[in-house]
C-alpha cells in the first residue's frame, strides 16, 4: 500500500487509546522489535503500541483504518521469516500483544483452555499441567514465543507427529478485523459445521487478515508412560523403514521420530555444553524415538523394546540406547533441539525449512546433497528434522575456512537449488515457519497463478485498505 | 442470483461437453436426484450432467459461467440439509461426480490415498484395507455417500473422537472454480505453511465456492486390538464422568463413546431385526465404548477391563457387558447405528444435529427435555450420539397417537426451543450435517453480523457470478 509517515497528530490519537506508558517511540526501547533473530531483516516503525485488551486492539485498528496507517502485529518476535518485522519505510506501527497474557479459562473436563493471544507458550503448557492436562505444542522458543504468533504462523514443532500443527490444536478464535470489528469465534466445539471455515483462514495468515486476540485451545490427557530411544543407522532409507515399523507398532503413541546426521552429533558434542555422544561408535545417521502412552507406563516400555528388537532383527538399527531416566530423556532431546545452535560456531549456515512426502525423503536427501556439493564443494550439510512429518531442516554450514559473508551471499542461490528438488518431489518450501517477507516472492513464483489469485482475492476481501501487515505473505 | 431457464441451445452446448449419454433430461432418470432422503426438499433441474474427468468439470463450469447457468454439485445425494438439492425454479443443472470414481493412488508408506471426488466412501475404506491401512471416516451412509460430498460437508460420523472430522483426514484438494479454472492443491504433506488455507475453505463450503474433484486423504495403521463394551448408567452426568475416565485411561485409543437413552434401546429392539437388549435389566442411559490399540490386542483388553472396573467401583456403571466376538461387536454398533431408522415406525421425528461443549451435556439434556415436554407433552425424546464429541442427535418422536403431519408441522417451532438452549451453552446448531437450505436463514439469524458478512465476502470473491450452488449456506 501507499502510505506516508503518520503525522504527530495521528500518533497522539493512537497514544490516547492505550496511554503514553504503552505507546513507545523511544528508539532504544523500539530497537529489539525492529529486527528478527537471524538478523535477516531490520525495519523501522513510527510507534510501538501495547494494548491491554481486545477492545483497545479494536480501537487501534479502527483508527488505523481511518488514517490508513499500516499495522504490524507482533507477539514473541521469534518468527524466522520476517513476518513480524516492519518494513523499512518507518510508516507502520507495531502492535504488540504482550500485555494481553491472561489465561481466560481452563476446563479440564471439556479439555479446553482459553488464552489471550499474548500468552507465552510455556505459560499455557504450565496452566494445562496444573490441571493434569497436556497442551502438546512444543518448540525451541516456547519460553518466549506467544500463542498469537504460534497461531498466526500455524507453528509446528516436535509434537506434530501425534498431535498435529497449531491448527489442529485450536477450536476457536477471537479476531479483530482491519476495520476494528471484533469477530467472536471463541467456540469450544469439536464439531461445528456452520458455514465457511473462518478460523482456519486466520490461522496461518501471519497477521495479514486481522489480529488474533484470543483462542480456545485443545488439551489432552497427560501421558503416563514415556520412553525415549536413540538409534544409529546407515541411511535415511533405513530410518524411513524403521519409522514405518514404529508407526505400525505404536500408532498415535509415537510422539516423536527425529532424524539426525553424524555431522549434527559432531557439532553438538563439540559446541553444546554437556552433550555427549550417546553411542560408543559413530554411525552415519541417527533417529530419536519418543513414545508416550496414556494407559500404563509398561505399555511404552513394551513398545520401545519391541521396536528396537524389530529394528535390530531386520538389520535397520546398528546400535541403540534407551534413556533410563528422565534426565537422560531430556539430554537426548536437548541434543536434537540444540542442533541449530551448534552450527553457529561452525560459521555461516544457509537454512531451509522444507517438507516432502515422507516416502521421498531418501531420494530427496541424496539428490539435494549431490546438487549442493556440486554447486559448493566442501559445504557441510547438516540436515535434520521431523522425519515422521516429512519436515527436514536442510541446513548447510559453510565449508571449513570459507568466508562467512561470501558464503551467506549465496543464500538465494542455494535455496533455489534445494527448493527445485523439493518441488519436484511435490514438497513445500515452508513446512512450518511460514512465508513472511522471506519467501513471499518465491511463493508467488512457484505456485499456480490461480492459487496466488485466490489468496489475493481473500486478502482484498478482508483488508480492502491494505493496512494489515503489508508486504507479508502476498503482495496485493 | 437471477437466472432464467437455460435455452435449448445452451443445453445442447452442455450436452456436447459430456456426450448425450451423460447429459440427462429424462424425467424418470432425473427424479431421484431432485429430492433428498428425508423428503424435506424437492427441487427441479434443467439437466443432469455426469462428467467423466476434471477437465470436463472445468469445461462445464466455464460454460456455466459464460451463460450464467446455476450449477448444483451432487455426489451420493445422502446429505441431510438439502445442500445437494436444486431449487424449485428448474433453472439449475445438476453436476454429478458419480462417474469420477477412480482411486488415483494409494501409498501405504506415506499413508496417503488419492481419490476422485466421486469415489464411494466404502470403496475408499476397502482400498485402504487392501494395503493394510485404515481410512477412519465412517458413517451410516458409507455404502452410498461419496467422498466429494463428505469433504464438502466436512462429514463427521462415528470415528471423530480419535481421528477427527473429514477436514482432519484430508491433506490436499483438487477444485474446479466457478470460472472453470482448476486449482491443483493435491499436496501430500503433513506440514505446509505456505499462505492462506484454501483447502479448509473449500472443505465444508457445501459446493458454494467451487467443485471438489479430487482429494489426498490420510491413511492410518490398522488397529490390532479392538474391544467394544456396552454399559448401563443412571444419567448423562454419569456418562460424562465415565467418558473422562475413559479419555484419561485410553487417550487416542478411545475410538468411540456413544450415548443412548433407554427409549432408543426400546425402539431398536422393537423394530430392528436381530437387535436384542444386551443387558438383562433396563437402565435409563447407556454408553457404547469402543477401544482400538495399535501395539497389541492385549492392550485393548487390559484397557476395557480396567475402565469397566473403574466405572463399577466408582458407582458410575450399573451393569456392563464386553462383546466377546467380532459378531457381538458389530451387533452393538448396529444397534447404535440403526437408532434413527428405528424411530420411523414410531411416527414422525423432529431432528436436531447439535453440539455443545461436552461439560455442558448433562445440563443441556435436562433443560432441553424440560422445555420440549412443556411445549409438547407426550413427546418421546430419543437423544443419542457422539458424547465424546459433544454431538447429540436430539431427535424427538411424536407423542403416541399424535397426527404425524401436525407433529412435523412444529419442526421449526421445536428447533427454535432446542437451539436456544444449545446457543445458550455456546453450542452449534449443525454439528456435522452442515447448513444447506435447511439452516441457512437460521444461521444468518444467530451469528454475529460480521461473521455472516465475512462469509459473504468470501462467497463473492470466489463466485462473483453466483452460479455455484446458489441459495445454499449463505444468501448473497
Amino acid at each position: 500500500m501507499d502510505s506516508s509517515l503518520p503525522s504527530s497528530d495521528v500518533l497522539a490519537r493512537f497514544t490516547a487509546l492505550v496511554g503514553s506508558a504503552n505507546a513507545i517511540t523511544d528508539e532504544e526501547e523500539l530497537a529489539p522489535r525492529l529486527k528478527e533473530n537471524r538478523g535477516l531483516y531490520h525495519g523501522r516503525a513510527a510507534m510501538l503500541l501495547k494494548p491491554g485488551s481486545t477492545l483497545e486492539v479494536s480501537q487501534i485498528l479502527s483508527l488505523a483504518s481511518e488514517t490508513g496507517t499500516p499495522v504490524v502485529p507482533q507477539t514473541g518476535n521469534t518468527g524466522l521469516v520476517g513476518g513480524q518485522t516492519p518494513g523499512e519505510d518507518g510508516h507502520s506501527i507495531i502492535l504488540s500483544l504482550e500485555r494481553m497474557n491472561r489465561i481466560r479459562d481452563v476446563d479440564p473436563v471439556a479439555n479446553v483452555l482459553v488464552a489471550d493471544a499474548g500468552c507465552i507458550l510455556a505459560d499455557i503448557q504450565r496452566a494445562a499441567e496444573e490441571v493434569g492436562r497436556l497442551f502438546p505444542l512444543s518448540l525451541g522458543s516456547e519460553g518466549s514465543c506467544r500463542i498469537g504468533g504460534n497461531l498466526s504462523t500455524n507453528a509446528g514443532g516436535t509434537a506434530v507427529l501425534a498431535y498435529g500443527n497449531t491448527r489442529q490444536l485450536c477450536l476457536g478464535l477471537e479476531v479483530v478485523l482491519p476495520t476494528g470489528e471484533i469477530w467472536d469465534g471463541l467456540r469450544r466445539l469439536k464439531k461445528d459445521n456452520t458455514g465457511y471455515d473462518l478460523r482456519d483462514l486466520f490461522i496461518g495468515a501471519e497477521g495479514t487478515l486481522g489480529v488474533i486476540t484470543g483462542a480456545v485451545l485443545k488439551l489432552f490427557p497427560r501421558p503416563v508412560g514415556h520412553q525415549v530411544a536413540f538409534a544409529g543407522l546407515a541411511s535415511p532409507q533405513a530410518a524411513l523403514q524403521l519409522f514405518e515399523k514404529a508407526s505400525n507398532l505404536c500408532g498415535t503413541a509415537l510422539t516423536g521420530f527425529e532424524l539426525m546426521p553424524r555431522i549434527g552429533i559432531d557439532f553438538t558434542t563439540r559446541h553444546i555444553q554437556g552433550v555427549r555422544d550417546p553411542l560408543p561408535t559413530p554411525h552415519d545417521w541417527y533417529v530419536l524415538i519418543d513414545i508416550s502412552t496414556s494407559d500404563a507406563a509398561e505399555t511404552a516400555e513394551t513398545m520401545v523394546h519391541a521396536l528396537l528388537e524389530q529394528g535390530m532383527e531386520s538389520g535397520l538399527i546398528e546400535d541403540a540406547v534407551i534413556a533410563s531416566s528422565v534426565a537422560q530423556q531430556k539430554a537426548l532431546w536437548h541434543m536434537r533441539e540444540s542442533m541449530s545452535d551448534a552450527q553457529k560456531p561452525e560459521g555461516g549456515s544457509i537454512k531451509h525449512d522444507v517438507s516432502v512426502p515422507i516416502s521421498t525423503i531418501p531420494d530427496f536427501m541424496a539428490e539435494a546433497e549431490k546438487a549442493v556439493l556440486a554447486a559448493m564443494p566442501g559445504a557441510r550439510i547438516c540436515a535434520f528434522g521431523h522425519l515422521g512429518d516429512g519436515n527436514i531442516h536442510y541446513n548447510i554450514s559453510q565449508p571449513i575456512g570459507a568466508d562467512k559473508g561470501e558464503f551467506l551471499g549465496r543464500w538465494r542461490d542455494i535455496n533455489a537449488i534445494v527448493h527445485a528438488i523439493v518441488l519436484e518431489k511435490g514438497g513445500s518450501i515452508s513446512a512450518e515457519h511460514g512465508i513472511g517477507q522471506l519467501k513471499r516472492d518465491e511463493l508467488a513464483a512457484i505456485r499456480p497463478a490461480i492459487e496466488i489469485d485466490l489468496m489475493r482475492r481473500i486478502k482484498r476481501a478482508f483488508d480492502p485498505a491494505g493496512i494489515m501487515n503489508p508486504g507479508k505473505v502476498i503482495s496485493v
